[in-house]
């Protein structure tokens, strides 16, 4: 395939700007040749009135004719074929197995959109039918317009420029413009070329697919400006997701921004769970804290239990196996020198035990950290809201409680998170309770026995949480669910059955489930 | 009923500071002798952290035992007797029989609610079983936690203390704080008592319920800046909401708003419409506007037509109906001296004709403004935004289009609003369907040959609307999906069967319908 270094905007390339980055192998350092151009401010815009343009046609698509182009997107990125993994490879280092499955998650993620959407009920048709004194009312979810989409580093497939949150917002018949991350240009530009394909095979309007290359906050900040976006998905950091919340805020004509910004993912371990498990769980912990060099949003960032002999053993083993541990590939030298920014100013806080690890690895041919356990006191961590920051990367740190009081006190404490995690044993079943009542307070999935890594997409899965894990913690980034945030109900009063959609038809030619004067059926009216 | 002129916090009246303002009756312009006191910050506080932990055994309850306190506030409000409809009139001016009405309405939707939660399956549960390498996933709804609400002047019981705001976010299982309307304090205190009663009779913790009466905005903003709160509802001004939103937004830790900022409504009428029905379109356009002294978030203020001899008979029939309705009540000096600001403002602008009013009524022994009907072009309205504030009062905007094309240009250009409405004849269906799609885009609710006035509260009615009719489009102020603003989404993963909610037990103990493994059923797993 070959690759331009240029921005695509609605079918198109296009590079009219000076400015220039590169891609970056980080097992090598080895800069690549092939410049890629910042999108400019006429591009933003050109793209964002492309994506108006196509909204006009897409938002009378049937669910149908969106689901054909979801499964045509799969088709086209399964076309790319190796060399996607090996390109992703190359800009990411993460691993020729990890992506190959990562790609699997992602084109069936479109896939399971398609079958969401033949199956109807997703746009929640509601229909009250006439009444002496009320008119016929009939609501349904329809698209709310162009959506910018913001790539991660992390998942160069599942979160970026094909990722969950491009899939549901044309799932759900909404225009995307992405801006792409600068950590895999290249990996970005091919799938470029294969939603291109696919928006010519579906016969949608050009404008419906966008992407914009950058490498500064100028792309970014244009792009969310730009009063034709009606909403934003980002995945990324806090910093960066408060930035492009901040922008949508002020803007005269504000928009909702679904940020999924990290989390330290807090773990509780009980000393019943410590005496019944304590090397599983130990052996867990570290494969969960290294998986990917750490650079996931679930990783477990903080582990809290009180002080015991048993405990001191087990951070000490899992001191002992984070020091044994290899020390992996980091995704690019901004993660690389983040994580000497934020381990950097923990280390300094005089309540903090470095016990292995803490710095960066000198003179090192890839880009790394060394895999770093901390440890500190409960009353430190509740004095202190900053050692609640998340450390991206291979990286945690233990929370020594003196008793179950100061736990929980430490707990009410925590900052919002995507997830919360306690090991404890069946027979504590009577005294956990309110544990487990704080610690959902804390999060948007509550883990029992497991570890925070590794995110199933089903249904029932929510990926989400209080600020600061997102923005908006009604809302999921993973799962079906996340269609419904770039999606908005509107009602019709009284409007003749032949100018409704189908979906809210007396008929119900589609046969699609509908909450019908209060009770659900798949009939006509 | 002895009223304080005091704050309720917690179930215990409050009245720190030195600021105090009086009720004052529109009809006759007098202000009555309780002093009302402003809250304090350490007041505002105080009611806040409260319902902090007011939230910790709230959090808890089960639907059948919220349900019951809703049905025990509804006959609280009951109890008040005649008194609560005497004391909202002299505050108000609305009169006894839209009174009465609105009074059925708010007790109405705390006994919908009260049966909505019962049914039980507003939680939202959803399962997905255990699978190879997959673990348990169960999500359902939880409360966020404590919700500010700020009072409506236009609706003293269904937007207002006990209105529709308080009653979802009551119902979703969330202390609230609400902020009473200055308009009408000795109402809110009436409520406040109600709500008092209903706390002690349902055995909630007092902190579930505190009012805090403020005349300025202060109070508003400790409340919203207060980090305690999760989520806030407003109805109320666009500058107002605004306010409020960008408070909410700029906190260290950021919440969503749901402010419902009112709308100028545009209502379409074709020349068939014209030909076949003027005179019925011409009353039932009058009586809308002119109803409740235009007082209502969903008056129709822009009228858009294409220019035709019949189209000037129609205007001049509305003008003519207009100057001969007896001015009505306004709600107060505020309102009044807002209208006459922004009338003043629009007229001002030399592409407005004014056809009746447009100005203060001199001398008026109650507050009012003459009721107003004013003229401009399609090319005016497209060319200057401001031409789309709303004129909360009797007060309408005719937009003459030249043709077709100029009124399809000028629904593109339109601003967000709570509804849209085309007046049209069947035997136009072919080629109404794409102003139809324009106007859907512009608005929650779509009205055919109705009026926007009169909001039904039926499950598929959608009150809501892009910016500036409010900061939240996804979400409605009316009806029962009201409650998810105050809601958000929780999943278990592996959590055991005696530790989860009994929503999600495996037996299902409620009989509530689940989507189980993508299957909706109310059986057990």
């Amino acid at each position: 395939m070959q690759l331009t270094g240029y921005n695509y905007i609605a079918g198109e390339t296009s590079a009219e700007g000076a400015e220039t980055f590169f891609s970056v192998n980080p097992r090598s350092k080895e800069t690549a040749d092939l410049p890629f151009h910042n999108a400019t401010a006429a591009e933003v815009a050109r793209a964002v009135e492309a994506a108006e343009a196509a909204f006009t046609e897409i938002r009378d698509y049937s669910s149908e004719k969106i689901a054909d182009f979801l499964d045509e997107i799969a088709e086209q990125i399964e076309a790319l074929g190796d060399e996607l993994l090996d390109c992703a490879d190359r800009e990411t280092g993460l691993g020729l197995p990890r992506l190959t499955g990562e790609r699997e998650r992602t084109t069936g993620q479109f896939r399971a959109f398609g079958s969401f959407l033949r199956e109807g009920s997703y746009l929640r048709p509601i229909i009250n039918s006439e009444q002496p004194g009320q008119p016929s009312i009939r609501q349904m979810q329809f698209p709310v317009g162009p959506v910018a989409i913001f790539a991660a580093s992390n998942f160069p497939f599942a979160f970026a420029v094909a990722g969950g949150d491009t899939a549901s917002a044309l799932a759900a018949g909404c225009p995307v413009v992405v801006k792409a991350h600068p950590g895999h240009p290249a990996t970005s530009e091919m799938f470029a070329q294969a939603f291109n394909a696919a928006v010519a095979a579906g016969g949608f309007p050009a404008g419906t697919f966008s992407m914009l290359q950058g490498n500064g906050i100028d792309v970014g900040q244009w792009l969310v400006a730009h009063d034709g976006i009606e909403a934003v998905g980002f995945t990324g950091s806090l910093r960066g997701g408060r930035a492009i919340y901040d922008a949508a805020a002020s803007r005269p004509r504000p928009v909702p921004v679904y940020a999924e910004m990290g989390s330290v993912n807090p773990v509780v371990i009980t000393g019943a769970a410590l005496a019944q498990r304590a090397d599983d769980i130990a052996e867990g912990l570290v494969a969960s804290i290294t998986m990917g060099t750490g650079q996931f949003c679930t990783n477990p960032g903080l582990i809290l239990l009180q002080d015991s002999p048993a405990a001191q053993d087990f951070i000490a083993d899992v001191t002992a196996k984070m020091s044994v541990a290899p020390a992996g590939v980091l995704l690019n030298e901004t993660i690389a020198r983040g994580l000497e920014g934020t381990v950097g100013r923990t280390v300094a806080n005089p309540e903090i035990s470095v016990l292995t690890g803490g710095e960066a690895i000198a003179d090192s041919d890839y880009f790394c950290f060394s895999n770093t356990v901390m440890q500190t006191t409960a009353a430190a961590i509740r004095a202190d809201d900053r050692l609640q920051v998340e450390h991206f990367g291979p990286v945690t740190l233990f929370v020594v409680c003196e008793d179950g009081a100061d736990l929980s006190a430490t707990v009410d404490a925590l900052e919002g998170n995507l997830t919360s995690t306690i090991h404890a044993e069946s027979d504590e079943l009577g005294d956990i309770g309110d544990l487990l009542h704080q610690l959902r307070e804390k999060a948007g999935r509550v883990i029992w026995n497991g570890f925070p890594t590794g995110v199933a997409v089903v249904q029932a899965m929510q990926h989400g949480g209080p600020y600061p894990a997102t923005t908006a913690p009604g809302t999921t980034s993973v799962g079906m669910n996340a269609i419904y945030r770039f999606m908005r109900p509107i009602a019709f009063q009284n409007v003749p059955d032949a100018l409704l959609p189908d979906p809210l038809k007396d008929a119900n030619p589609l046969g699609i489930m509908r909450l019908v004067d209060d009770v659900y059926t798949d009939g006509r009216l």
